[in-house]
């Protein structure tokens, strides 16, 4: 990929990011109750009024993210979205369990009344990245300080005693170390520090050094494989659920550690993040027949039980393109540029909607769209967005240093 | 189709029914502890040992169905499979919950240690058919008083508190009526009844009344749509929810309500299933482009938010063909049996693997198999072969009357 392609593809990203926001200025906001719509059909109509709290949290920090980062961005209706998707959420979203600690909803009414409370940590988490970068913007200590004692919280749910979480101990249900729990900690680890004095960094390097590790222990079958489940010993678990592997995850989890391994300089990480997280999972992942990332795979060759294990997601294409140009630009090795290319070819033309802006979501294993709505339960104002943002940004130093 | 087609379809359902039947004899078993592997590959190798107990309960159910009423399925290595499955079930599936009443596990390890406990009834229900088919053939009083027991708890769940279940009630999360519950309860009065005396007919004839009462609510729309989920006063419920469909599910109730209205001699119930429970949903189920019946759609056309929306499944299909042959039989009205044949056409020449035997569950929209295992969490030893066998029984009386 040459610096003229590299322009071109910077061009297409930014003028991509000003569309996929433009969309969701344009149609998710609720100006009768605060929060956001985010199950959106193909031309912005709204075709569902729920509010499930992942998407409320993840559309705050992106819309203050870019707000605070990027000056076309900050514009007072992006702010004035976000303070009351804040709003919405400290109202409605958090909810006194039984144990007396805080939880958060899993999915409100468009008014704000409880309709589910998931058993994980995840709804704290994106509550947390919410509250976090919103306090970043608008200077509000009090909300930081909330996002902190909800990390307390999570914390000791991850690390000491989970049974806060409502989920019974059950004899067959044996303790698992999934990627996800890990993945989110060293993210919201990541948001928290990001930019603070020495004093919360030291709070929460231990933590950020344990996720790490969590994360490494995903590598099995002497390195040939990343799977999804392995035992809180490091070992594989047996059945479909020891055997999964999600590459997109995977790759997330790749340019987490790339991110950690920048900051704490820490070249051995970096090295087994692009070997393990990065190339393994695209190899692994790839569809030699249609080209596209698989959503689920098993590593021993037999067919998933989840029924949408063949079709293509965006979002795994989204952190493949996160994660290859990250670890370009930080080892400037033209395979991973080439890699990138590759994702970023499928992507393009594939996920956008040429039509109504935005992209779509789920396409069949031939990459034909299968669900044509912009937004829905698990699909909002996050994976694509984030993309385009971190990759714009990527390359702009890229280029800038080309010059 | 003519009688010779009748009597060609005859021979191919029970070639069918024995192959299949042999299938699960020759894979499922589990010899050391009792129950049965259901995820099996397309070969018949077990890819994961966790023992679901809707699909153990199904299994028990259908062995005792066969060994009792087919001369042919009265084999010793039947019953042995069935008392041991029963045995499994009756030690390990019925596990207590925190208000003293018996809840029913879903998923077990291959030695019956609990793995997950679904705050619904639908565990309990496949326990309570496997319990009273077996005692029907084991002449065990307990068991049956067992399975009597545990309806009567199913009974107080639904009708009068669900709190045992473990739910909690939150404000958002409006009473719903989904014809899962009033269908499984019809399913199981008529299982209870099947053959009794008037004192257990009696028992549970409000309660059948009811279930049919509940069902018939779903009707929508001024009679043109089915939806799948409604509130308990009969209305619309907002959103994706509301505008549910699912053919199959549609196109069982339909049976089942086919069965009640025979048994009652109630000709009016008879009109309302045949034309809304089995002529509608396979207008707006089948696919006009590629045939064979959509798993779930939104009744305004909104693309549904299941990511397999669009697949054709081998269960709807059973269904369909249950639905067609049984309400032909009752009335004999040809059209009834060209939609039998066409649902015939498309299910035979797509599902059935005549490679390793057995059918494939999970077929992309085009009608590709997507997943090409025969057994998993969700597939069993149970719709294809009540398919089979409730077609073989009908032919047989339509075939005998033809003479």
């Amino acid at each position: 990929m040459s610096a003229l392609k590299l322009e071109e593809s910077r061009q297409r990203i930014r003028t991509e990011l000003d569309t996929v926001v433009d969309f969701w200025l344009k149609y998710s906001h609720d100006t009768v109750h605060g929060g956001f719509f985010t199950c959106i059909g193909r031309d912005g109509k709204v075709y569902d009024e729920l509010k499930y709290v992942w998407l409320q949290g993840r559309q705050v920090w992106m819309y203050c993210r870019l707000y605070r980062t990027m000056v076309r961005f900050r514009k007072p209706e992006i702010l004035e979205a976000a303070k009351a998707g804040g709003v919405f959420l400290r109202r409605f979203a958090r909810v006194s369990s039984s144990s007396g600690q805080w939880k958060c909803a899993f999915c409100l009414t468009r008014d704000g009344k409880v309709v589910k409370i998931q058993r994980t940590i995840f709804s704290e988490c994106f509550y947390i990245m919410a509250m976090d970068e919103l306090s970043r913007v608008t200077g509000d200590k009090d909300m930081q300080l909330e996002a902190e004692q909800m990390m307390d919280q999570l914390i000791y749910w991850v690390r000491v005693d989970s049974s806060g979480l409502g989920r019974p101990k059950l004899p067959g249900d044996v303790l698992t170390n999934s990627m996800a729990i890990p993945m989110m900690l060293l993210c919201l680890v990541q948001q928290l520090t990001e930019g603070q004095g020495q004093a919360v960094v030291q709070k929460y390097r231990e933590l950020g050094s344990w996720c790490v590790q969590q994360i490494l222990q995903h590598i099995q079958r002497d390195g040939t494989a990343i799977l999804e489940n392995v035992s809180v010993d490091a070992t594989e678990l047996p059945g479909c659920q020891g055997r999964l592997q999600n590459p997109g995850h995977a790759l997330e989890a790749g340019w987490f550690l790339l991110q950690y391994s920048a900051e704490w300089g820490d070249k051995e990480l970096q090295k087994t993040a692009i070997n393990k997280f990065v190339e393994l999972p695209y190899q692994y992942g790839w569809d030699k027949e249609h080209s596209g990332l698989f959503y689920f795979l098993d590593v021993d060759g037999y067919c998933p039980t989840q029924l949408e294990w063949s079709m293509k997601l965006w979002w795994p294409h989204c952190e493949a393109l996160i994660a290859f140009l990250m670890a370009y630009s930080q080892t400037m090795k033209p395979e991973l540029l080439d890699s990138f290319s590759q994702v970023y070819e499928y992507t393009f033309s594939h996920f956008p909607d040429a039509k109504s802006g935005e992209w779509f979501g789920y396409l069949t294993q031939e990459g034909e769209v299968a669900l044509d709505f912009k937004g829905g339960p698990f699909k909002g104002f996050f994976h694509v967005p984030r993309c385009l943002y971190m990759c714009e940004r990527i390359l702009d130093d890229l280029l800038a240093n080309k010059d």
